[in-house]
């Protein structure tokens, strides 16, 4: 057992709203949703649109919901999906894409780090055949990719993947629930990376600190969609505004994450410096290959440094709620047993 | 158009939460209730739990989406359910109790008003049948009833139609987006009428006034089951305890629903008054019979009183958002025109 | 126990080919229907089309896929439908139009023998609400209405429900697994009984005589849709001409169906005549009241008269197996303990 | 266009029923399977087991209902399960693993041709996780491996991917839709290669030349569940020992299948022998690698020798209907342009 307070790295969903997002959402104007839309989440809903280049978008409580309401939309019965290998969507959203959303998922191996090669988006989407065979209809991408360690695809590497679905006739959703942290860490707008897609999901939860809620937009007509299954699902929620309130202070601090990028960027080096195998960090997330995890997460937990496994490895979120002197510390408490 | 604020008995779902209400949601305490539970959250569906008189409750973002975890629960691939004729797992839930838990409804008749008469429930259980044939295996039931406007189902009649169902081999779920109204109407505890029921679902955002939120309880090993299911219908939430929070502050509340229910009598004294025909209202419904629906509820819009259909009538809400003058001033309004 | 071989009027689907349906599938020529197109499943399904007025029709293995594809293809996920009060398709499928084709069921009443009312069907089929609104997008037919009686619906009746479906914008699928008997009663074509409809069912295994095998019809694109929902439901055969041969040999025996007719008033009449509660037949099912049908089914089978449960009633259900000398018997068995 | 009859290696499930196995269809005891057991079924399934070292079987019209009862009774709603990389359940059964059984693949690479490593297995398998993660509970292997070209799993490496799977806690589904190629290549029982296997599938339909069916066994609690989802998916039939009788035939002729893969060989040897690329057949399958797969498909044809499509390759199948003789003669066809 520990003395120290508890560093916390588990996942960046850990954040808790401050003062001035607490504030926000007291102060939210609110009406009933369903019948009428509330005003604050409509606000949100359309500066998110913006920001992301689509026509529209939908608040949802949560970016597993936004994901399924998606990929419900596109895929018809038994169609079939292609993803990155351990891509969100496939790996911990627990089989939701088969039996609700009713398709059968595809996992494509890596060209770069969580992004599939173009040339396997077309060999894999195929030609349509006869009545008897699978038809595959969707491309999946994440922008960061989760359990690649938070990696980024440039918009270049996007154009491309984006152009091998369209010339094979198969629809894109983006999983962005961290599309922020891509867009900070390349430096370009979060348009910018939506560019060709059909649906696009992105948390508000995760970098940006808002206790509850992710958005998932697309055409007009995908968003009326959605709105109906989101009502089915059991999202369709009254007074939400006091959640968009927050999710609205959430995007005013996207660049925010620069930080978050740079403390894991240190916290990277430090590890190294002890010894560690550990990737470059391309946003927030640090994946560090041990001899055994469970071990080793235990013993992480004990110098109240806590972390979590993230495909095979221990894997370092750095948030808002953690600052240079946590991870200075961190290390600290890492160091004094190595 | 009218030169009046208009008066909002369309739901008791329009309710805002007040200044008591956003303060305790803005200092709550939270934490990332997917990895550890979030405090505010657990208080709430403890307390919840002892208010029903079940082992444990689950917080859901809707009524909905407690419902339909209930009867995923339950239901194996095709089995049918009981459930009183327009009840709102039948008629207002977008047919996921079919595609999403997927049983087979069969609507029951109303022995009284919005339940069935437990002897249709043991003729339609019936026996087991050979492997061809349907199977029967849960009951659904409604407190208050909805379409029914709002009608209550004192504890010796729950007690036939579970005794009825149990005798049976039948599960029982009830729907109790409304239970609250129920008990202040009867006088009664919540858990008296939740007596032998396998599951319950319950609703914070109606006339307890929170802006979101819904908790769905039966067994310990149930509401284990009802967390994954949660998730997997994107329903898994972070710093859920900001909206926690505001159900709390709604609990403590339950014994305001009797004013509502007064003004719910009054409403309809005065338009009988006026010579609408009214039923009495039990609770905090009132439905209107008119010879057009449209008509009237365009001619009320214009009059600034909001109200809605309700299976072929005017259905009129009371709620804490409107007081006695606003039910006078409303009765006012239309009697200006009668 | 019986010394008498029994006579067997449990369901006319307990027929057995005989030498010339049996010589007929011997010969049959063959292909892998899947990949070639069999040419006897060809010949029957374009023969069955012919007959039904629809423009293509296939072969299925049996009239719960036909249904099964039919409703898979007409709804889309959570759409609630219409039929029939005591309809194949809710209370003799296994719930799968719920858990399969993902509907929502609503049960209509009778107007006229296991038929509904036209206007109920509009006043059910509803204006276009509001997103948050169920859609109703289906009404199914059945004809003969198997657990009414073997109850027909004529011509005009027919055009009645169609048009008043059609006019509110719902699909039609006609469940006519004893269409045939239906129009021989009528004495009318069958095609006289598909007016207007989307997709209709046909069996051939039932009073035809066929071992195994149904047909579900309608446009082509329809017929398309469904060769890849037969396939995806497992029912995509190979050398399916050697059932396909029985099925044309049927199709051939239609007019046979008056002497079932006739043998089923004759026994209706009979056990009137024996003080039996019997409804008039209007095809070859023979339904009759009795105090405990338990014990008048056990009784029967003592006797050798095998007769089967339907809604409350015993059913006996008259066939090509079973001739005017088995009524005569049958009948006599039963006197003989009145 | 040729001047030559045609010699087809598309698939085994070409082949047509011979004069014995017609002449035991039209003999065929029979009656209504659904209500009283076909006995020509019954014999049939029971011989099965036998056969298979089961304690039952179901007739099923199909090998993809087969395996789709298989895993809709094995698979809860978002279960994940493991199968080697282009299994038939993965790429040839049109998705309905997914939305149908509710399960989400996930593919293995091979470590033999077909066979995934039993320490990926247990790797894959994964411990329990806390309840947001998925559950791995099935694993399915497939005997002889269609994709991979028609290659076994002989009894020793069976065993270890079993145990993997057991130890694993999960549980095993062999798809042996050509078993029986796999035992008689390897020169044993069946049984032998269904050890420790929860449910197994195999088709009458392919080498043993009937012209329907297939059977899934497991234990008599498995088959009665199979029997209600048989049921469910429309796969129910009446008089089906019409079919079953052929399959008795086509049980009859295991060791003929000897005659099929030396046919495979001698093909093969003949190909190579002519320059082309090809793999050393284990059974009826030979695979052959080509420049151009569509270009050689349609020349193919033009000589009178079709074969069809298998992962990027030409797969030419031997079977009943294609002796020695016609391999001759298809070696001679493409040796005079060659």
């Amino acid at each position: 057992m520990t003395l120290h307070a508890p560093i916390d790295f588990r996942s960046d969903t850990v954040t808790q709203p401050d003062e001035a997002m607490r504030l926000a959402m007291s102060a939210a104007e609110v009406a009933d949703d369903v019948i009428d839309r509330d005003p604050t989440m409509r606000l949100l809903e359309e500066r998110a649109a913006d920001l992301l280049g689509v026509d529209a978008t939908l608040w949802v409580p949560s970016g597993s919901m936004g994901n399924l309401i998606a990929l419900t939309a596109h895929l018809r019965r038994g169609d079939r999906f292609l993803a990155p290998r351990s891509a969100h969507v496939l790996d911990h959203e627990l089989g939701t894409a088969a039996w609700l959303a009713g398709g059968l998922p595809h996992a494509l191996d890596w060209a770069g780090p969580g992004r599939p090669d173009p040339d396997d988006v077309r060999a894999e989407a195929g030609a349509d055949g006869p009545y008897y065979t699978l038809r595959t209809t969707l491309l999946c991408l994440e922008n960061t990719h989760n359990s690649a360690g938070g990696t980024v695809t440039p918009p270049d590497e996007h154009a491309l993947l984006v152009a091998a679905a369209k010339d094979s006739g198969l629809r894109v959703h983006l999983d962005g629930a961290r599309l922020w942290n891509a867009a900070v860490a390349l430096g370009v707008p979060p348009a910018a990376l939506t560019v060709g897609v059909d649906t696009v999901q992105v948390c508000l939860s995760k970098g940006l600190g808002a206790p509850v809620g992710s958005l998932v937009g697309g055409t007009t007509t995908f968003v009326e969609e959605a709105r109906r299954l989101r009502k089915m699902l059991g999202g369709g929620v009254r007074q939400g505004g006091v959640l968009a309130a927050a999710g609205l202070v959430g995007l005013d601090r996207i660049d925010d994450l620069a930080a978050d990028h740079a403390n894991a960027r240190a916290f990277a080096k430090g590890l190294a410096d002890l010894g560690w195998v550990v990737a470059e960090p391309q946003t927030n997330v640090v994946l560090a290959a041990v001899p055994d995890l469970e071990v080793t997460l235990t013993a992480l937990r004990h110098l109240g440094v806590l972390a979590g496994p993230m495909a095979g490895r221990v894997r370092f979120v750095t948030h808002r709620d953690v600052d240079a002197d946590d991870v200075a510390e961190a290390l600290h408490r890492i160091g004094s047993v190595s």
